[in-house]
């Protein structure tokens, strides 16, 4: 393609559609420590402690629990017209939204479905946000410093690895078989592990989205915290520490089932040539790093995602199936 | 009965028969930390780095991996002999061991197997050793502090409940059905949960030994560092906490399989008239506060247990299954 | 003295003058996470989560600040009536108080000015209170799990040391001369390093409460609270390592002066003759274990006790000053 | 200037000239826990467990104690060659270093000294590192992860300033007088908080590496193993917090003297905008978040800085003191 990709700089927000925003409310602001930066009687914007723009997560309410968009933010506002060419040249539904068309506090963007069918923001311009890095009076909950990553569940992972590698992304981690299929694979702009990372499955579905927070004490504390109310039934998966990443995990679903990691602790993958760890799909500890085995769920569940009209994307099923690899602790028995 | 029980003061040491010591002493000393008191070719003392006395784990070379015997260390010498009579008049086999008899660095001890099946030492003497709470030059591993708790499965819950009872433990925590059927029960003398615990199965057998570190960062460590070596599978259970007794926890299995928990954080219980906290058995909370699965060897499997001649000891079948309860994430499916 | 001393099994709780109750609610509940138990117009009553018990500090509106009492709860009714024959014996001042006469929900009690000068009480009755261990929800702040020692000016720390002695409690560590003349000495009932210590100065005087917390980034946070709101001059010294005791700390000093250590991890002393360890004066890790200097203010400033009239009671001045030992970091210079 | 710069990555490492390589070995590998890369009888090439290229500290024997030269890597080969041209340009000593001729594992290389008379390299090419980041076997004593940034004494702060913005790198923060006098400024390339800073004093001299750890107990960690081996003196300054960067952090001494900072938990600052965060010199946060003191040593002891040919680079006093700002714990009264 002669058409320069955008220059992203890293994954900004993601946008969900939920059922019920008192209940959403709680968990995610109650529970999880989000900060309230924005709301009105159908949305409310969040962001994490650490986060000087003005969130980095839409809940709005709708009829149906379903991701909305995704969105980057681009290095310049030229990068949004980058954007809206290179996927129109794709041949991508794109949709071009002023300041005030699209969500709150964001400015000028383009959103498209991407050929591997989600729908995807990217922007330059959004409103600042106070400092509340130091604001320890505020944290609570899991203490969520900033959104780290979006996984996103797909039928044909070495489709989505090109069309990401094409974006300019690098690849930090992959999960691959004895051929070298591949199962998954992290890719990063920004100098983490990742910002995007691909789960085999029935797709275009949204897998999770990835909450950084700064020591394992704050996982746990997560978990606690369900625990004490009598709502363990939202731990779907661990705390555990991941093999890929080497971060430390717990998995939560939100009350309309949405899939949230706080996650602490990945590395550095700023330095230029940095290099693909490979891990190979029968080895126990890629998914679990101690050796747990994944919770069936986590393998199988994952949330619709809608076109530019609001409409729920149909899925494909997946080719490669990760967990009927029926090896050691982590595949499923 | 009219003989005084002796007064217990704690959960003393362990000893433990393993069929490789070179194997054992990789799991206990390299990988947990515990410090090497003392050695010879066919035994190991070990002890936490909080501990001021010999030992609190022996790890003796035998054919079979089994457990030799539990030890309590009682008040005064005289609680010795109030063990002895005790014993005796209750039936059991009972042996008197002079300093150098029995276990090394142990004065004058009495051992039995108690109504309910178990080889149980008491002594009063035991050597000092040097201070290392503060050299943290010397702690390694999962960093143990010291023995915490002995966790027995007995098919017999009641019984194991009124023999403690009468040895004048108190009673921390159980577990128990709509009808107040005991599951489960926590008994302490030293001022924590427990020094003792009782897993419904058959039994006489060693659940698991309870070693106490002083953070959860340190459990989390220990489980990294098996992963680290691809020892993955010495893991049984967690990183996870409990509902009973709040703490933090990681159970792993030696090279022989003998079952061992490395915990932190739980409460103080030295108060006269210190209420029991019973957990109904459909709470999923109680084994993991999280209501994570418990993993059915956790359940099922647990070490032989020694008489005084050195044989294995027959099991009885339990009588209430608790893996059986079907409720929630907790019990098995 | 032939009349036996009162079996104490803990410190129980401090009862504080403070000349702003709200101030002191903001300092000692916002601030700290103490849970009130109890409150009315001119007294709060707080405890830690980890507390069965009505309290572990009772904050009693004053014109002044002062401590009006430390309490000790003792093992049974009748260890009540041994210590007001104990005090009457030793002819201190006494005072019996039945429930209803005395601090909100403590039953029988008496209560003396000891051969220290010190106001202390003596009970075993007290109302419990609901368990709060694995209500996370309501941990905040510092998450004072629990009271776990008072610490008291005197000028005379052998009189101190010999007094206490006298009450049966056992000594974990000490600061020592050359000649072995004592600066400082902790001693316990419960199973931990001090239910009270004696820090060399003018007195009788409170220097400090100690709270339990169950983790050191517990004690970070609480720091990084104090500097969230901009009151970081409440943070009097620490966080730090202790030598003695090995605690990890800070130190609080609330709108009046109280000064109040968040605490955690020491050990186990509950083992039959329990050896002292002895510190030199000259080890300049004795008082912070990486040796840092100790703030003069620790050193110089403390509270004053109230006698059981509620008048302020003169102090002596000190013998041996330790502050004045030059030597390393630790002595001020 | 019409040259332009290169486009730097990140700082990549220091070489100190030690006068005592083997108890420059004890400090930096035995108790900071560094991975050995690489040794001959004259040298240490070392590396923290999540460094993927041949080093980021060398130990050098010399003569006296002095920074060899600190060391930038650069985007692409071609950098490199910039880097020559622009120190050039601005009329520097410059030394153009084939692979072989300049530090071991390292390319080709430009070193310069700067406007500011500091020793600095410039390099793309260096030997790739065995992945060692979950490896927990082999991690130890502080945990050094990864070489975070150089921090140097300079005594014209904006001089400064100015020559690293023209370098292209950010500024995260600063400390600022009531004129916006400027007293200290962090300087970043990578995403974190800084890659450079700059304290106010007689220079050009060192003033401290910057190493990155995961997590606050592994600074603790740090402490306590000194403490533990009664090096004590090693440690010169906290644990504390800052307030700038508001990471967790601990200064420690090596024999030679030269100053480093176990220091963890800073914050993302790749957004394209990022704006600059201004503390007021008179805000006793500012250094430390809790308000306590800092040491005179800390602000007025540095390491000498060679230039080319291997001689001490006379220094120039300061101009403005940030030291002698006498408000709060924070200035030396």
């Amino acid at each position: 393609m002669n058409t320069p990709a955008p220059d992203v700089v890293r994954s900004a927000y993601a946008q969900l559609a939920v059922t019920d925003l008192g209940a959403a409310r709680w968990f995610w602001v109650d529970m999880l420590g989000f900060h309230v930066q924005y709301e009105d009687t159908n949305s409310l914007c969040l962001r994490g402690t650490d986060e000087l723009t003005h969130h980095s997560l839409v809940l709005r309410k709708g009829r149906i629990a379903a991701l909305d968009h995704i969105s980057y933010r681009v290095r310049t506002p030229e990068d949004v017209d980058k954007a809206e060419r290179y996927f129109n040249e794709l041949g991508c539904p794109v949709r071009r939204l002023k300041r005030g068309e699209g969500t709150h506090g964001v400015g000028d963007a383009v959103r498209v479905v991407d050929p591997l069918g989600f729908p995807v923001e990217f922007f330059h311009d959004i409103d600042r946000a106070e400092r509340l890095i130091q604001r320890y009076d505020l944290h609570r909950g899991a203490e969520v410093a900033r959104l780290d990553h979006f996984n996103i569940c797909t039928p044909d992972i070495p489709a989505a690895y090109a069309h990401y590698k094409s974006l300019g992304f690098g690849c930090s981690e992959t999960i691959e078989g004895d051929e070298h299929e591949l199962y998954a694979a992290w890719m990063y702009r920004k100098q983490t592990v990742h910002d995007v990372a691909f789960t085999g499955g029935a797709g275009p579905r949204l897998h999770h989205l990835g909450l950084a927070t700064h020591e394992s004490h704050q996982v746990l504390r997560t978990a606690d915290l369900f625990g004490a109310v009598r709502k363990e039934h939202h731990i779907e998966r661990g705390p555990g520490r991941h093999g890929v990443s080497n971060a430390f995990y717990v998995y939560l679903r939100d009350p309309d089932g949405h899939r949230v990691e706080i996650y602490t602790s990945d590395y550095y993958t700023g330095d230029p040539g940095h290099e693909t760890y490979r891990w190979n799909v029968h080895d126990d500890r890629r998914r679990d790093f101690w050796g747990n085995a994944v919770i069936e769920s986590w393998y199988k569940e994952a949330a619709p995602v809608l076109d530019l009209g609001g409409n729920v994307q149909p899925v494909t099923e997946n080719r490669l199936d990760e967990s009927a690899v029926r090896i050691g602790a982590d595949g499923l028995g």
